[in-house]
């Protein structure tokens, strides 16, 4: 084991593509929403295949979504792909892909709507959980201050601003607690919650802005901007 | 007192405009950065004096810039429109604004650097702290999942996002409470946090994307597009 500590890990990476689109006014799943002529989740791949260790790559893709054209444009992918049908919750589609994961150290979910997060935040996540944390999401500062509220939208409390993070994807785990955290029949907002529930310490590493979640159109046009910047950036 | 909830209330509203333009990269002091050739503080201003009932405008521009020149083109303004010098923290500026907003029975207190904060949202705040609140604020549900932290950065908790809002300006209070509260002594991360310490209740009602921060480049440039996309729907 000491060895497999200081030698470069394994890691695998689950993308789930499996969200819907509506929110968006589209009428394909989230992750195959275009974006100057190619998938958000192209996008995602694009990045996922750059990490360092990548030993395994899964994408989830809606139940339903034929495998076989899922990838569309996603191509170059790593030879040993797999491509999966998620399940009617995001849960289940986390569940699928990490049951083709395979033999890993490290193993990161992705959402592919955070499509354009930087390949040095997946570097950073795997980093701190090859250093030792049983988890580790990339979050940055909080901007707005935040309140608590009950249900009548009466403030029951000011949290210090300072204290908390706004969380983005990958988020990292070994790969033996999250197995473990996945069989335990337990639920929670995500997955560095189930691992914490359990008593596992779960780090926040510096996230990005780059890291932004496409959900809304305002994120879409967003996008559009990000990746035309990029274009003309090239020319 | 009766007479005076029935009737029409008046409202005073503080226009805090003293925050250093730092983090923009700009030379001149937040307020007073140019979008599409005019200042913050005059899209600011232009909807304040829209806000039913209003009785009383302050704007508290930055220690040293001359109040003479401070409104440049923030025009027309009501008459008996108040400019007061601010102090070195924002507490001090909304102090100084106080002193100067006179006999209203509500009091809003607005940062210039939500410029784009539509009169709807004002009115929002003024109904609610009519209807009985002691306060009440713009607030807007939080999109990415947050965590607490320790000082180490390892997550000590996963509030419920659904109990959480990203609160915005204008903040609205009855005149007595707020006033209580500066005279307090004490201290807080908001004026809503400094009410709330001292037992009082204060709401959250529901904000507008357009109340955003500009605190970024990346902010500037979004009030720049939202701007265009105005002058081009006019055109």
């Amino acid at each position: 084991m000491n060895d497999a500590h200081a030698a470069p890990r394994s890691v695998g990476v689950v993308v789930v593509a499996a969200g819907s689109g509506t929110r968006l006014g589209a009428d394909v799943p989230k992750a195959f929403v275009q974006v100057a002529g190619r998938s958000l989740l192209s996008y995602a791949v694009e990045r996922v295949t750059q990490v360092a260790h990548l030993a395994r790559l899964v994408i989830v893709v809606p139940e339903g979504h034929g495998t076989a054209t899922a990838l569309g444009d996603v191509a170059p992918v790593p030879e040993g792909t797999v491509v999966v049908p998620g399940g009617a919750e995001r849960t289940d589609s986390v569940r699928a892909g990490l049951a083709e994961v395979g033999e890993v150290d490290i193993v990161l979910i992705h959402d592919a709507a955070r499509a354009f997060t930087p390949v040095a935040v997946f570097d950073r996540v795997v980093a701190a959980v090859a250093a030792g944390a049983s988890g580790a999401v990339p979050g940055l500062p909080v901007v707005d201050t935040i309140k608590a509220v009950d249900a009548d939208g009466t403030i029951t409390g000011t949290p210090d601003r300072a204290g908390l993070r706004a969380v983005q994807t990958p988020q990292g785990f070994d790969a033996d607690v999250l197995r473990a955290a996945y069989a335990s029949g337990l639920s929670a907002t995500d997955d560095a919650a189930l691992v914490e529930t359990l008593g596992h310490h779960v780090r926040v590493v510096a996230g990005d802005p780059l890291a932004f979640k496409v959900t809304t159109p305002e994120d879409l046009a967003r996008a559009e901007r990000l990746v035309a910047s990029w274009a003309a950036s090239v020319d």
